[in-house]
């Protein structure tokens, strides 16, 4: 079973006048963990994905500060639905967890305006990929 | 029983390239409604309270565009623990329920790194706004 | 010869650890005027233009604080071109001017990948309200 | 004489509704090669400085969409003034340059409220490394 881990470089403008990565940065640092993973495990854009935001929860761990220079996020999917895919996060820095957070994502036909299953070929690439 | 609301403009900005607002943004509403809260309710600056967000959660109802305009968000505190504020919101616009999210605030010593209880003045006036 | 102006609230997450708004915030308060503009007096959607920034230019004047709520933007269009709009820009808070700025954008074919000129009726509209 | 160059990784919230990365983002892509400047060239990082920015100047060549991945910024010091470091940049992706920009920083004293000379090691530090 693999964990999906990339890299973020921590920004001057992430931090807040508290001198820390504002709380909704951390929600911009999952999303683009989230546009790695599509990219690199779906081969797909994010913005050209068919899916939207359902719930993000985030509970945050500890300050990550301008001089943690980055930070890692892992991804893993502990299960996938018909049409919704769990995601669960872990937003680390060398000091240690910064922040743990799950989301859900839906498969969407815009157009329809309704939720849709997952397409069969993600499905099998995402089981694959961790090991479900 | 009161529930604090305040009006936050939606900027062009906000929005991402899937021509909604993003959904980090919501994160930024709720921290500028709870800004607006402390101001108002309890007469202080959001960067001069010593509590830090333990945590947060979103669940997205409907996208928010930029001809919404604008955003109201509501803030209930449903209770209020020793050391902790947990807040419950309601963003909405013109056409109805956009996201309901809460949120976990403690009392913070930074100095001292540890949770310390509530002031006793904003315990009284938070009970007293809400009817607690 | 009317000046435009619109008013921007200022947001605890436009602040960086200088305890000041960013200078890039800066920009976004000229862009959310130039939206203001754009629908207020051209009665268009500023993603619908069919536009793009070619330049902008801002002098700091003195800082914007959380404490100053909000800023009001002003816009002046001195001429216009045949496929250029000049505008030049004071940000100003309570305490005075906190910056002033020029952008100049261009009417832009983005199938053809060229400028093109200013539809006429903006032109006599912006004229119009300008006195020029 | 030596151009300091820095990568910046593009994040999909830099990526405004019109598909391309937002005006304002670039002033965060240069704060952001400024503070690599800061902390790699004069072993500062860019909060602990005593300067401000007095100036910004971009002029947009093409856009920066999210299939770029990651921009280039070259900064160059053409001269320095008593009080004053002027930097020149060039934002560029594979594609070749997105932008050209300017900048003027200027030393302060905040305590006095005023512009102060630039103190001699970052002087000499600065002229070392641009060959001046």
């Amino acid at each position: 079973m693999s964990t999906f881990t990339t890299e973020i470089a921590v920004r001057f403008r992430d931090v807040d006048s508290m001198g820390h990565v504002n709380n909704a940065v951390y929600a911009t640092y999952l999303e683009q963990a989230r546009a790695a993973y599509f990219r690199e495990v779906l081969g797909r854009d994010l913005s050209a994905v068919e899916t939207v935001l359902a719930s993000l929860s985030i509970d945050y761990r500890a300050p990550i500060d301008l001089d943690d220079e980055a930070v890692t996020v892992a991804i893993d999917v502990p299960e996938i639905g018909t049409a919704s895919v769990p995601m669960t996060y872990t937003i680390a820095t060398d000091a240690g967890v910064a922040a743990e957070a799950e989301s859900v994502q839906v498969s969407y036909d815009a157009d329809a305006g309704e939720s849709v299953p997952i397409p069969e070929d993600w499905r099998s690439t995402i089981r694959e990929y961790h090991g479900l």
